[in-house]
């Protein structure tokens, strides 16, 4: 006996998960009981040098008429032609697994919903920090905390940027077009560079962190990296800091917070050593303390081993895998309202004072304030003259 | 409708346990369904202080026979009584959630068949990294990996002793003692700093990575750390590295190779920033490439935080949880015949050479070997007038 799935989208994820399924399908058949075979693989593309090509099929009906198939892994990405495939797949009872964030974190409610009513699973580990073991750790071995804050590294591409600038001294622009010539970052690479992608994971790290009140990506405030500059890194050198793109979530005291901005990593705090294309996240939880996650956020070969971890999980079929999300979204701070941690630029430090809060003294060029409303950032600024600010984590 | 269980042992890991499940008790009843509730505690002592002391019997007759009891939580520790009592209850269809690294590497493949036999599960997340999650992600998240090694920081007070002599120039005697009056060493810390502790985390952690095959703790090589000096601490400093306890699985070619020792490790390697009490493991798979997990390797609220997750899981009833461990250990490659990287204290590197070896140049008065087996060690001190030697990781 084996387990039949089927693959949509073989693209960089979905060839990556027939190469481990294939490699590693001794170990895997031992674990699981079971072998695991790829029947069918759905693409509009032809793949005559794969060694896979063989299973390649362009009509989806091939995969979902077919009795045997009990795992599809939906690595299409987008929230189209994966949205239709997945609820199909979830209604027939067909678990699906997927690396897809923008669907996740768009229709998620929706997508697990189908999965419990159809006694199936939607599962997408590999959708927050690639190979990196985040989502069922959050849900599973932290399950008896109440989870206060996450702070993360969760997009490769803009780490990557924000690394060349920092070691080589690179303007933004020269820095792209490198991670482009890479393979770090993409023809368009608005998506990440301008937060999106980000926003999207934290859409997700914070659903599960606000036990599946779902929060909508759109909700969440998003800056980018764009206009970071080489006198900003130095600036942040300057004060023993790196410039990273942070997503945050915190459970508040009245509604969550969430928003991706670049931030001041203090040296003393476990993110500023997150280099390259690599992602972190942090995680407190008010039984845990504080732990950390740490790996390879993208690429080919990690982000499969997250989708076949969830392919193993599936096929041993644990329902209860996938918790329910609410249908509506609820509400978050609003961004003018947060109450966050920043470093102002100002000529002389020393002469600054600001009116209502306590400035602590970093450099001659830099003051901390430590908790501000955002709405009162810009009344900062202008009583002290200063050119700029940025989120502080220390 | 509640789920009820029993705390035997409660010492610092079972009151917080208690404690966890209390005051989170409203999260926990929303993410399992059903309330979970402490109604018995069995130790010998009474606890006239706690709030919890209404639930203290003497009499495990109390916990066995009540047909109420679904989980029990072992926080007794050692392999005595801890055994009888974990073996009854798994005998009985209770399944069992431990903290206890003696008894499970000593007793697990023993332990684990019998819950299988009964239904239930044997649960120990908290084993190894106290709050850090580890053994989950390594069954699930990267079951579609092979293994192919782990190296450790699993032990706090040596790391907390190691992290003071480094930071305060102490020798190692000061520095246990100061551990020993913060709380952070016991009072006989024999289990700790000869690395007896890291050893039966290593054994537990190799038998996941080695797919079930057990590896028994006393198998593995341990040294510990009381002949550091500060001279060792200077010349770590020298190269650039810092001396840590590091617990090393690797798959090996031809047999898994595991060893607990004192290692020189590069500050490019990310366990080189693991300082006090923290632990981290830094796991490589074939498919994931390297992940490393963070966090408090003790302390009672971290360990509760593990041990709960793992009674949430055995109350949701997930028997794939537990796997199969072999009855027997199988063979490690002997002690002597591991190839590893070490350095060499010399007394003018630039002049050394090593007949069948190339010498990494790293200062005056160090030589790196990448790749000697332990027997020609001996043999190249002796050539080379060398005084001491020490593993490398980088």
């Amino acid at each position: 006996m084996a387990i039949n799935i089927a693959i949509l989208g073989f693209g960089t994820v979905g060839s990556g998960v027939a190469e481990t399924l294939d490699v590693n399908k001794d170990v895997i058949a031992k674990r699981v009981g079971e072998e695991i075979l790829v029947k069918h693989i759905l693409d509009i593309r032809d793949f005559p040098e794969s060694r896979f090509a063989g299973l390649v099929t362009h009509n989806a009906e091939d995969v979902f008429t077919d009795k045997d198939i009990k795992i599809a892994v939906e690595t299409i990405g987008g929230a189209k032609i994966a949205y239709e495939f997945t609820k199909r797949a979830l209604s027939s009872g067909i678990s699906v697994v997927t690396s897809n964030k923008e669907l996740v974190s768009t229709k998620g409610p929706e997508l697990i919903k189908i999965a419990q009513e159809n006694g199936c699973c939607y599962l997408f580990e590999a959708a927050v920090g690639g190979g990196i073991p985040i989502i069922r750790p959050l849900y599973k071995c932290l399950a008896a905390n109440k989870i206060t804050r996450i702070a993360g590294i969760v997009n490769g591409t803009t780490n990557y940027i924000l690394s060349q600038m920092k070691d080589e001294g690179l303007d933004f622009d020269t820095a792209l077009k490198q991670a482009q010539a890479n393979g770090f970052a993409e023809a368009n690479p608005s998506a990440d560079i301008d937060g999106i992608d980000a926003q999207r994971k934290l859409s997700i790290l914070s659903t599960i962190a606000n036990d599946g009140e779902y929060i909508a990506p759109d909700l969440i405030s998003a800056e980018g990296i764009s206009k970071i500059s080489v006198a900003d890194m130095e600036f942040a050198a300057s004060i023993g800091c790196e410039i990273k793109l942070i997503a945050l979530y915190e459970c508040g005291e009245d509604k969550p917070v969430c928003y991706v901005a670049p931030t001041m990593v203090d040296k003393s705090n476990l993110l500023y050593n997150v280099k390259d294309v690599f992602n972190a996240v942090m995680v407190d939880g008010n039984s845990l303390g504080r732990a950390m996650f740490y790996g390879q956020g993208a690429g080919t070969l990690p982000t499969a081993s997250a989708v076949c971890g969830d392919v193993l999980e599936a096929a041993m079929g644990n329902p209860s895998e996938s918790r329910a999300w609410t249908s509506e979204s609820v509400d978050i701070t609003p961004y003018d309202e947060i109450v966050a941690d920043i470093v102002i630029r100002v000529d002389n430090a020393a002469n600054v004072t600001v009116k209502g809060y306590a400035c602590v003294y970093l450099s001659e060029e830099a003051i901390l304030i430590n908790g501000i409303k955002h709405k009162d950032i810009e009344a900062v600024m202008t009583e002290t003259g200063a050119k700029s600010w940025m989120h502080y984590l220390k």
